[in-house]
């Protein structure tokens, strides 16, 4: 759904309008000067060929060093695979990690994707609600209970999470994990929003867990969508498994990115600056919206999105956006893309674009509410 | 085992040795300078975001042109969809194409992941084997008595093929392809070969088949193989459903690849003198290999492999070719890879690579020879 806003949004900017894009879970910052400058090295050695399956071993190095500097956590480099985004670390580790048929815990409300690549895969998805009772976080006892309901064999967390911005706090994800490794579930710990935090810090469930498979990416705070690569820390013991499905699926990542990526590690004055642009839209949305009626949203803890309860102006969140793009030019996402059982009274506002265009599309919205109100 | 024999070289070459690859299906040039300029315009852009899920609409519109050029066959853009690699064009076939369980032909020799990504999503792999009776290329006959012994859902078919260099002629593509489309096989047609004929003329599925799913891949002919980069030509109606099993499974194809790919059509004549190169490299090979005693060989009409028979030589072609590495410093592949049943006494040589290191690789395997007979 989030596609046909896009779509609709283009198609009115095409016929001469002025939308602002508050509906993309994208950077409005290009990737950072130094990442762009090790791809024209990169390009003028000329030497663009095939990689390993498993990633280039400097940079798997260097994502195991990461993990070291800023989690404390030790990871031999042997443990990390490159992957094509983290879209192609999702395809390796439901493969590598489930037989056909396996159930797998979804969190609710969450991203889209995950349910139709479990589809794709054969495999099942059991959707575990969370709401405003528990910050819109998953806690061990509401897994628990799930597990009773439903057993699965997998679990599926994202923290900090899409559409919420919503962060587990760690002692709830040390419990978690420890449930988890108990009940031999395989937790897949979704952290592609980490080091976007604003209140507090996120924690990779490798400080927690045994058998974790961590997804991670250097779309979001390394600003490198289009470049589509990401990583997985796999457990011990799996990295053989999971190298040979990657030859077989995709042969390797794209190269020139690897190589691009390498630099992203050393561009932290650069990315954090972009941070800072996305920590004062969040102050001016949570100033704002409320001044709007808005009031009841997610905790955004982190990430770059605030994913709002409407229910006090539309029991369609969909007719809301479309009459919102159509008649304020502010693309927004309807709430049904990542909970289709509730996601008709929310919506998801990306605060991920430049800081004008945020401040631009608040004042058309504030607008547009005053008028319909 | 083409990915050990790498390792090992790679692992004798870290010890010093010189070692020559003709155990890689990747070309020994880089991309064409103008696709290289092209990347690094868009790196100077600044802008690698997330692209469309069906791929940017100006290189779908290029590959359609190429379509009317090179094969006089007219495609409406709208049914190329850009995927990462023909890896991820093959994905999305298998998942679009099949339901869970079913059964697909698949040729053998053939490339190898063929049956793994098969494996992977669930679906099953019907051998049909050719052999030197019909030039090591399938037959029409060949397909529809393998059909009547088992009963299969689709046809993969890869012509010019992989290891065998073989092309099915296209009078035999025409009645493989009605066949296909009479008894309701759905055909996927891997022609990432193409334009790398150096006898006769490599034709599309396109030109016969209604509902044949064609794959090809920047990587072969133009050179692009860590680009990652690859396309689908989609019966007409399957359009949407890929796209949104793209938009889950991928997102998008890499965006700068995409970009730089755009250059790719106009780099022909750079890309005609790398093909120059490859015919020599060929016609060496050709010249040299019986007087080394190996005389049967598929007919290598296109692509960069010679698949020789290697029967009077070994019946156990993995020891022979790991011989060769250990005592000759040549890298070469064995049968088994492509072959399980018969690749015992068979061995692929890839001649991608530069043509002075096909020319020492030729002259270290005759001394080999010479020694060892």
């Amino acid at each position: 759904m989030a596609m046909d806003v896009l779509r609709e949004a283009r198609r009115l900017e095409q016929a001469g309008r002025r939308i602002v894009h508050m509906e993309l879970g994208e950077p409005g910052a290009p990737a950072p000067v130094l990442v762009r400058k090790a791809a024209e090295e990169a390009l003028r050695s000329g030497n663009i060929g095939y990689g390993e399956a498993l990633g280039d071993f400097t940079l798997r190095s260097r994502i195991a060093r990461h993990y070291a500097e800023h989690y404390g956590v030790d990871l031999p480099a042997d443990r990390i695979i490159v992957t094509t985004g983290s879209s192609g670390a999702f395809l390796l580790a439901f493969i590598c990690g489930f037989d056909a048929g396996a159930r797998i815990g979804v969190v609710q409300p969450g991203y889209p994707a995950y349910a139709n690549i479990l589809d794709a895969l054969g495999l099942s998805c059991a959707p575990i609600f969370v709401g405003a009772e528990t910050g819109f976080s998953p806690t061990a006892e509401i897994i628990e209970a799930a597990h009773r309901r439903e057993r699965f064999e997998g679990l599926l967390l994202m923290s900090p999470a899409n559409p919420t911005g919503a962060m587990i706090p760690p002692p709830e994800l040390e419990k978690i994990c420890r449930f988890c490794d108990s009940a031999g579930i395989v937790l897949i710990s979704d952290e592609i929003y980490h080091r976007l935090e604003y209140v507090g810090r996120a924690e990779t469930a490798l400080r927690y867990a045994q058998n974790a498979i961590v997804v991670n990416s250097f779309s979001k705070y390394y600003a490198m969508t289009g470049w589509r690569l990401g990583w997985i820390v796999a457990p011990p013991g799996m990295t053989r498994s999971l190298e040979r499905l990657q030859q077989s699926l995709a042969i390797c990542a794209p190269t020139l990115s690897q190589k691009a990526a390498l630099a992203a590690f050393d561009a932290t004055e650069e990315l954090e600056a972009i941070k800072s642009g996305y920590a004062k839209s969040r102050e001016l949305l949570l100033r704002r919206l409320p001044q709007m009626g808005v009031t009841r949203f997610a905790p955004p803890d982190a990430a770059f999105y605030v994913y709002a309860d409407v229910s006090h102006l539309t029991q369609d969140s969909k007719k809301l956006c479309d009459d919102i793009l159509q008649e304020a030019g502010v693309a927004l996402t309807p709430g049904v893309d990542f909970d289709r059982a509730r996601g008709a009274a929310t919506l998801r506002i990306s605060y991920a674009g430049p800081a004008e265009e945020v401040a631009l599309g608040l004042e058309r919205l504030a607008d547009w509410l005053a008028r319909s109100g």
